[in-house]
């Protein structure tokens, strides 16, 4: 995977070091952040360019792992100061997690600024940054194909504006259930995504982790079902792996219409579904592209409608 | 539908009147009961007797209800004293719903007696009842074709033998995830349906209500997805829907095999689906097998995994 040809998709994002505690283990450290797990994500099927911010003590071999996977680094920016962290502990059946500390550290003044070589991409997954940021990074790109967009809620309490904002200049907008909820102020999912429709995007993507997602645009509803897994360890990162393998399964089919969009859903869930086998990126670090075929040959088995 | 021909499905389970409180609105005396919703799905396909228990108060006007949707009713008690009654509430999103009351009356001395023209019908729908009494109806039945399984946490921390004995004499299990998860004593859901196969049933359906339902057998796992909706008005119910008509859509079918048991399990989800858009057997009153047919066709165009 390694050459010196532009990225074909460029994902901006948080890079952490996390600590993650299950009811089995307790692990410090780990390689995290969303445009770590995206980029690992969408690595199998195209090149992805990275654009985020480390200090001073990221290790090198958080490096190499990236390295490994064939993402370009020229937009990942080193500051004096410590690299962003997080900690977070999941419960006995791994749905509920809490957040046991955020240090924000060298994140906190991140201002994401692309080289050169990345503007031309014509894929681009803004991953969950401020609002603000994420408009500053469209104002560098030239004219990208096709635009993910996640948030959270944070941004939907702080920073709504701004974020309205964003999500009319996107074409993919991609949040959970209860961000869908609370962006549309609707309880009803289909109808609160109907009005996130009209904010703009043509796609609504509504993650519900292992229950698979949903996606809604004028055509109609569409859903994608998630794999069923006989051993979750660390489901950290997930969304993001999701919305990285199907940029990525997306760059690479070419096309942009609906079943371009749901055959790379059905990536996206199986890139995932591997993701959350093992911490950091260490299952994804292990994966090839024979077994994400084999499981999307499964989870097409599995979720025939007869 | 009527005619005086046995029954093809038999279902024993609870028939009451329900009080529902949801945030828009709040309906009393309300036609009710596992047996009364499993029923009415069950009819769209073949012919259903109803075993259950109602008491003098019970109106003319249900009993009407049960002959419209042709219902045979040879296998309804009819005893001295007050009607089973249940009240619940439901929450803004309608997932969480907490009980306001149980009064068992009559249903608390029932004991499922089959008209000799139900002992030999070739499928059996044993709905959430105590398990002793589970048992006493298949101490009655001939030689049943396909008996489904429905039960609930109760049973499982008061009269857990009793449970696991019929578990090991039925065809097919349907609990919901948390039940699972009791049940087997394990929070990952696909270790948790392992072990329920191994307490001797061919097929165990998982119901997770808006997020469809999950077979496992011992040729692996088939997701069947629920039917998006944008205005659910009373989800109660819904279980015994699904069983109802799913376990008609079988016994019209007249096969038994995986294939025959993913296709029903599709007309149950449909015809759940129907059944939460309005209170008690309402929309299912208004339905015909025409819509069924029609959003059958839609659901398997949003499931179709690309």
């Amino acid at each position: 995977m390694k050459n010196a040809s532009p990225p074909a998709v460029v994902i901006v994002g948080s890079v952490g070091l996390d600590e993650i505690e299950t009811p089995r283990t307790k692990r410090k450290n780990q390689l995290g952040g969303s445009a770590s797990y995206a980029c690992a994500a969408a690595s199998f099927f195209a090149r992805p360019g990275m654009v985020g911010v480390v200090g001073t003590d990221f290790p090198a071999r958080c490096r190499a792992t990236y390295r490994r996977f064939g993402i370009d680094l020229a937009g990942l920016q080193a500051r004096a100061g410590r690299t962003f962290r997080w900690g977070g502990a999941y419960e006995e059946n791994m749905n509920n997690r809490r957040t046991l500390f955020t240090e924000l550290n060298v994140f906190a003044e991140f201002s994401p600024e692309l080289p050169e070589a990345y503007r031309g991409a014509p894929y681009l997954f803004l991953a969950n940054i401020q609002p603000a940021l994420q408009l500053h990074v469209l104002r560098q790109m030239r004219r990208p194909r096709f635009i993910l967009l996640d948030t959270m809620d944070l941004w939907i309490n702080t920073a709504f504006g701004d974020l309205i904002d964003v999500i009319g200049r996107v074409d993919m907008l991609t949040v959970n259930e209860s961000e869908a909820r609370h962006l549309a102020g609707e309880p009803n999912l289909v109808r609160a995504a109907r009005r996130l429709l009209d904010l703009g995007p043509r796609y609504v993507a509504i993650k519900r982790g292992e229950y698979g997602s949903m996606l809604f645009s004028a055509r109609g509803i569409a859903l994608v079902p998630a794999f069923p897994l006989d051993d979750v360890r660390d489901p950290t990162g997930a969304g993001d792996t999701f919305a990285g393998a199907f940029l990525g399964a997306l760059a690479r089919a070419g096309r942009i219409g609906e079943d371009a969009i749901r055959a790379a859903m059905t990536y996206g869930s199986v890139v995932a579904s591997f993701g959350v086998e093992d911490f950091s990126l260490n299952r994804l670090g292990r994966l090839g592209r024979a077994d994400i075929e084999a499981r999307a040959r499964e989870l097409r088995r599995m979720g025939a409608v007869r």
